[in-house]
């Protein structure tokens, strides 16, 4: 491709509001431009990308035996609302009615109702199981805050991939396939992923894991332990509570005064004097459904959503509740009590650390008191406990319960999940068994979003130049630089070189721009981070050389022509952005 | 592939109501499922075709420098205003409104206005144009009637390329790049297209080609004379009206009796005596924006609504009017005047034939009267006249004048577009040029539906037994039989063909089915339409011989292992499926 002809050229700055180093990246190299909030466009520099993670990805679920096939974008809303799915997925969901039929349609977040479905329309016997299929299809996630860039997006391409089993055995050796054929495309994309236990999310189901990549501004958070081999997903994450206060006799519950503006655990650690471990910290949510959830934990931890969904199985969708919401049950911000709310629409969680404190603090404040010594089981009781605090760093593993839990920021590549019967028994996906009766299907799902994957290759390589493509997935394997003083003699060898270099199937991307500096060439070379670069100049071609560098390299080689292509040949067979 | 292990077997059957023969046979050969109506899922037979389709369309893209790109498919509802697209759309876009943001949608039914502002984004110099873009992305086209099987679906997979240009001279190269492309593809798609003028519909613009191939239930028509080279949509096509009873002198207007029953053109042809040209025909159409259309015509031509809506320049919806719009201005089925009523949403359009025609009959019928002798000019006018009738089989050629225009049922494969400056002048599409001004981008589109080229194939290539694949787009090259009354040896034998063949790069679908019989597998073979069969059975084994035989021939061959492969490597290279 010569640079002069492509569409999207690369740009000296960014805006200012693009915080993330791939967004910036991959914007200024002119890979891809903003549509709308979370909706992308890949231009072709970003589409040969695209297009090599999705053969790589291709080829790995091929040699694990997945067949590909494709359906629709517009689900029938019926598919959803037969697994509840639609009220989970609530908001995230896109959903529009056709206006001729009247009709409701989702768009696909996921497909499992759909893929159920789809297999249960052939009555699969025994003989025939496991089915391993897959697709690469658009994706609807209206995701409340999309990041810049593509890391998270509203729509984006998903390969998706669903197996059937017909018997727990099976379905391991199935989740273990897919999972390692993950490990292997992640190897193969050159990202070093750590593989987590994780939250099923919205999708439901039994259990999951995550394959992280390490990354400083990864919105996700993992915990390891530093002992056991132990990883899981913050939002899944367990860990032992400490025994606060514990050689202290338990004290009589008392009411003291409080100034009312020691509000947050902050200002009651200082004027108490007390760690906040101390404390009784209380967070409200409400659930689409009406229902006001109150949690409490103690002061040194916060609540985690996604556990205190999981705890109450929650079919709906769950917020942080608004103002309003405090007023509607006679609380508000910084005085929501433990217990006591005549609320019906109320349920008390209390996380398993206020149960290992003594003597805690608060719990019941009021404009101008606070009880102290305030005892779970003796003073109050939720209705539910469990887990539902985000691991601290540090805390200790609950695993090996001799390790320390690290945290560690990390963009998720990959996710597969099992299901075990729960859409099987929602959408009547049976197999026929040897002995001819009718036997619930088990059920897995395995998901690679392809742009957060181009995102997460871009965050894991570059340097201040910009981008520094791993070869497997970069657009071209040769930017090849023509520097001439107006020279016809160079100009012609460049041409010469480049179409010479197309003819043994070397994707090149030439620079034949004649009316820019070397300088401009050069930092545009490093910034698009294609992996080797040659460079043809009036002085060169004196030399009869060609000059050579590896992006990721500073030496630079002066090579003839023969030797040029040797050392690129050995780059072949090199996959082909097509 | 092993057939045991495939997904989407064969069937015996076809639900009754599937009429076309491209449907029945993708859905027994288990190609294809329909989801819900105009939504169909390909299974991973129908996935392999479609992916050899879009490489074949990919590569002939490249080959004329078109660039890949990814965008989309929400796009901002104001996007589809700007044009006033949304409106003339009507019911056939599909829109949503994101349930967080209130941000209106609408789903890619095409992309010109995308693309329009993608370009505009980079603000091109001349030295950049052409710019030629192309992306395969899913459609969604909200068709009144989706027909059974691929040939015409509410959603599907597109090529749309479009391309952007300085001026006319350069727009008729790109446009001619694209054309002659079409005609390419669908050369090595096997598929012999006809180009016809045609109209750019919802589209807009200036002027377009269809590339149309010849099929008996082909839901287009297109019009051939048979002696110059003009050919056309029947949307678009012109021809020559008879001068109707041109040599009777003019007689004066005068109301006869007329029964009531006698309403049809079939009815008072025989009541009159006179030929269906003699009568005066009314139609009834509304639009979306509340307009009536009267369109009169001689009884012996049909009115095309397509004419109607080019004709009126109209940007809203039209469709026929109910008898509860007839009732509305006074007006009942059958009796609607050409001319009279007071309603001032009516507009009244004459064909080019009333005013070729003397002394009709009609126009005025009431219950139990009706006008004769009626004449264009003395005793009606229209609003507008133009040409709004349909080419009838016969007709004479306007382009040439001798021919006669032939009319023949076929199937829309492609569609290029010159649009000019419609939508740069609405979405502010600017190159700069040499002289540093601003000019305005003149833009086409090109676009292919890849399910629909792929039922096309199957419409033209079938037989009595099933599908017969071209080789190019086959699922795969060689299907593999293995007959055996249980002799290891067979079995043996025939899974070292399938591997040796594997190794070779030659793609197998190998039926090692153990409990079918001979007469099963030999119909699925047959009805799936793989290029070439291969048989391996006790017998041929005795024989030391491999059985082959092409799907459309009935020649079977008698070949050792070496003489099969040398037969099967001469097929090579070939598309190999992803």
């Amino acid at each position: 491709m010569r640079y002069s002809q492509l569409f999207g050229k690369t740009l000296r700055g960014a805006p200012k509001d693009i915080k993330l180093i791939s967004h910036k990246l991959l914007y200024q190299a002119g890979f891809i431009r903003e549509l709308t909030a979370g909706r992308y466009e890949l231009l072709p520099l970003g589409t040969r990308v695209y297009q090599k993670i999705i053969d790589i990805i291709q080829k790995e679920m091929e040699a694990i035996g997945s067949q590909r096939v494709v359906t629709p974008t517009l689900h029938p809303k019926e598919i959803w609302q037969k697994t509840g799915r639609d009220q989970v997925w609530g908001k995230n969901l896109l959903s529009l009615k056709d206006p001729r039929s009247e009709q409701e349609f989702t768009l696909s977040a996921t497909a499992e109702g759909l893929f159920s479905e789809m297999v249960a329309g052939f009555n699969p016997s025994y003989k025939e199981l496991p089915i391993l299929v897959h697709q690469f299809s658009q994706k609807f996630r209206n995701e409340k805050r999309p990041r810049g860039g593509l890391l998270r997006l509203r729509e984006f391409l998903m390969k998706d991939a669903y197996s059937f089993d017909a018997d727990h055995e099976s379905f391991a050796k199935t989740y273990k396939k897919f999972y390692d054929s993950y490990l292997k495309i992640a190897k193969a994309l050159s990202l070093k992923v750590i593989p987590v236990e994780a939250d099923n999310g919205a999708l439901g189901g039994d259990y999951s894991h995550e394959f992280m990549i390490e990354a400083e501004f990864g919105e996700d958070t993992i915990v390891k332990c530093n002992s056991c081999d132990y990883a899981a997903n913050l939002e899944k994450a367990e860990f032992i509570r400490n025994d606060v206060n514990k050689d202290e006799e338990v004290k009589p519950y008392k009411i003291v005064d409080l100034p009312t503006e020691v509000a947050t655990i902050k200002q009651l650690v200082k004027h108490y004097n007390l760690p906040a471990e101390r404390f009784i910290k209380n967070v409200v949510y409400k659930t689409s459904g009406g229902k006001i959830i109150i949690a409490t934990v103690t002061g040194n931890l916060e609540i985690n959503p996604r556990k205190l969904v999981r705890l109450l199985r929650l079919e709906e969708e769950m917020e942080d509740a608004t103002d309003e919401d405090l007023a509607s049950f006679g609380a508000k911000s910084g005085f929501v009590h433990s217990w006591g709310y005549k609320d019906k629409r109320i349920t008390y969680i209390a996380d398993e650390s206020v149960l290992k404190a003594k003597n805690l603090y608060g719990g019941h404040k009021t404009e101008t008191t606070d009880p102290i010594n305030v005892n779970y089981n003796r003073d109050f009781k939720a209705d539910v406990i469990g887990d539902v605090a985000s691991v601290p760093e540090g805390a200790k593993c609950r695993r090996c319960k001799n390790g320390i839990l690290k945290l560690i920021r990390a963009i998720e590549f990959g996710h597969v999940f099992s299901y075990d019967d729960f859409y099987s028994k929602a959408h009547d996906v049976f197999y026929i068994d040897k002995d001819g009766e009718k036997k619930l299907i088990l059920m897995g799902a395995y998901g690679i979003g392809i742009e957060r994957a181009m995102g997460a290759i871009v965050e894991t390589y570059n340097d201040s130049k910009g981008i520094v493509w791993p070869k497997v997935v970069a657009p071209y394997l040769v930017h090849l630089i023509l520097l001439s003083k107006g020279d016809p003699k160079t100009v012609d060898y460049a041409n010469k070189i480049y179409e010479y270099l197309l003819e043994k199937n070397i994707e090149v991307l030439y620079d034949d721009r004649v009316d820019v500096s070397a300088g401009v060439k050069f930092s545009d070379c490093d910034l698009i981070g294609i992996p080797y670069r040659i460079v043809i100049s009036d002085k060169t071609i004196k030399e009869n050389k060609i000059e050579f560098k590896k992006r990721f390299e500073d030496k630079v080689e002066m090579l003839t022509k023969e030797e040029l292509l040797v050392k690129l040949l050995k780059q072949l067979p090199h996959t082909v952005a097509r």
